[in-house]
């Protein structure tokens, strides 16, 4: 069966993966190699594991093609990695030419929240939606928009960046330059600087006695929101409120049928969810147009959305992703599937 | 030449045209029927009218069908109008089939404001642009989404609904239930509304002579900002700063080519485009990524933004409509010609 590469080129590791075009993960590698090291290092090792992975599986199909996901904004007409905050030295440096030159052959390059959103799609929540758009919510906030199972890139590549919608115009300042984006109240990083807001308002005592450990994260507030604790419980409503704004704006723009909302801060779906669809039924008339009433039933009783609901061919689905952390990989691998790369060599 | 006829059902008038496949327009009926005189007189006249061109043109070419827009929310799997605050009695009525059941033809029925995105796609202002997105400033705020050439409809026809964007999440309550819509800040009503609380509130001696004339409107405010008035310009700023800020999301979601604003209100450009710029500017990391320096000093000189700018293939441009009131009419005329319709009959 064929097959593709497809590259996750996180912010600490580099993963590699053969993937068939079922949908079949083959094999995952996660290298050693940390993003620290610089480009030069990590560009090596990712050629190196690609090359490696397409020989092994030479006799059990076609190589179809690299896909790389990576964290920042690529121009897609000059395949330079235009921002990238995650990734110090790789600014505006030509990476889709650089490893196409160690290869041989054409890749797909493409920002990391555009595969998860094509993962999604692909084999995730999103698998039987026509349209779908998805928001990551991890350090930052990213997003994608596929079109009848293809990426929606726009003029060069930068669409879907969903995290940046301002949804308080005069709200905290974000690294993008705005004030008040999506990203400033719903991502892991803006979970823990509300915490520490709220520690430094005081009345947070659990918060405070949480934040002594040096490994305090966003899952560390959402363990206490689990138990109840009230200032850990409004930070995560106001990043469903947030949320809220942002999915009403998508909804009343693009009218998509699924809207999948994943990255690590997902997990604290339960925290969040409620102020989101409260928030999203307020604000997004085609949202109430579309969304059947067992949905808004379900959703003020707390109950999960029953699964036929969400599957429905015409209602406005908003649900959680299904893939985890492989979202990236599997649509990576289903870039070379779906454009055509010039493959060239081989083993 | 082919040709198709066009339909622009406006809140008080009704207007038909037949169009050339090569965007001519042949004849433009202004039928005296008020659409006060409620539904059935006003398709009545419609299917009248269109069959009296279709005959008048057949020598001419082929009838490639007939095009309408209506302004309001179509469900496009039901053809059925889900809301139309300018149509009072046609709420959820069936008007696509009843149409058609009169004419023993399909047609294409779309969102008025769709019409005029697709029109300026087509003639306009984007004819260049591979994608681009309408905002319409009228009594209400409508848009549309045009991608290489066809409207993208979403789901089930009510993508584009960019007036209800949230751009101030505690703003004024707008008719859609949600606060601080865009349309609360750069609609006609939305001038008037702003107009009428600067009265209110003192300190607006010019308004409050010109509120006077039965005939006030926001051209009238748009007339005082010209001549310097500071309470008028100040309403226009603010209509600036919210068409800014939801100018801001779309770029930075859909990566469009270009962002066309059309409407009556549009002919008070350069009282809001400025504060428009500056927050866009201010706001997209995606705009000031893709819109050249030259853009920026031509905004910040006041200047008009060079043609050839404008045309370029990889800049995001916000420019001004330029079919003015026709852009529906084009756009409902264009229908037919890219859509696959049945035509049965004819003379």
């Amino acid at each position: 069966m064929n097959f593709a590469v497809a590259v996750d080129l996180g912010g600490t590791n580099l993963r590699i993966a053969a993937v068939s075009e079922a949908g079949e993960l083959w094999e995952k590698i996660t290298t050693g190699t940390k993003v620290a090291l610089g480009r030069d290092v990590v560009i090596a090792e990712m050629t190196a594991a690609i090359e490696q992975l397409a020989a092994k599986f030479s006799a059990s199909g076609q190589l179809l093609g690299a896909g790389i996901g990576v964290p920042g904004i690529i121009d897609q007409r000059s395949g330079l990695l235009r921002r990238s905050p995650n990734l110090p030295g790789w600014h505006d440096y030509p990476v889709r030419q650089e490893i196409e030159r160690r290869l041989g052959s054409t890749v797909a390059l493409e920002n990391d929240a555009n595969c998860a959103a094509l993962g999604e799609a692909w084999l995730g929540a999103a698998r039987h939606a026509e349209h779908a758009g998805m928001i990551t919510l991890g350090t930052g906030v990213g997003g994608g928009i596929v079109q009848c199972g293809r990426l929606w890139r726009g003029l060069n590549g930068m669409a879907g960046e969903v995290g940046h919608i301002t949804v308080d115009p005069d709200g905290p300042k974000c690294n993008c330059g705005n004030h008040g984006c999506v990203e400033q109240f719903a991502s892991a990083s803006a979970i823990v600087r509300q915490a520490r807001e709220a520690i430094a308002a005081g009345g947070a005592p659990q918060l405070s006695a949480a934040a002594q450990d040096p490994a305090f994260d966003a899952r560390s507030v959402d363990q206490l929101a689990r138990q109840g604790d009230k200032p850990a419980r409004a930070i995560f409503r106001k990043a469903g409120w947030a949320l809220g704004v942002a999915v009403a704006d998508l909804v009343n723009v693009l009218n998509l049928h699924m809207y999948v909302i994943g990255g690590g801060v997902a997990d604290a779906w339960d925290a969040f969810a409620p102020a989101m669809f409260a928030e999203l039924q307020r604000r997004s008339f085609v949202y109430t147009a579309t969304a059947p009433a067992e949905v808004a039933a379900a959703i003020a009783a707390g109950s999960p959305i029953p699964l036929e609901l969400q599957e429905a061919a015409w209602n406005t689905i908003v649900t959680r992703a299904k893939l985890g952390g492989d979202a990236g990989l599997y649509g990576a691998a289903r870039l070379p599937m779906i454009e055509r790369l010039q493959i060239t060599g081989g083993p």
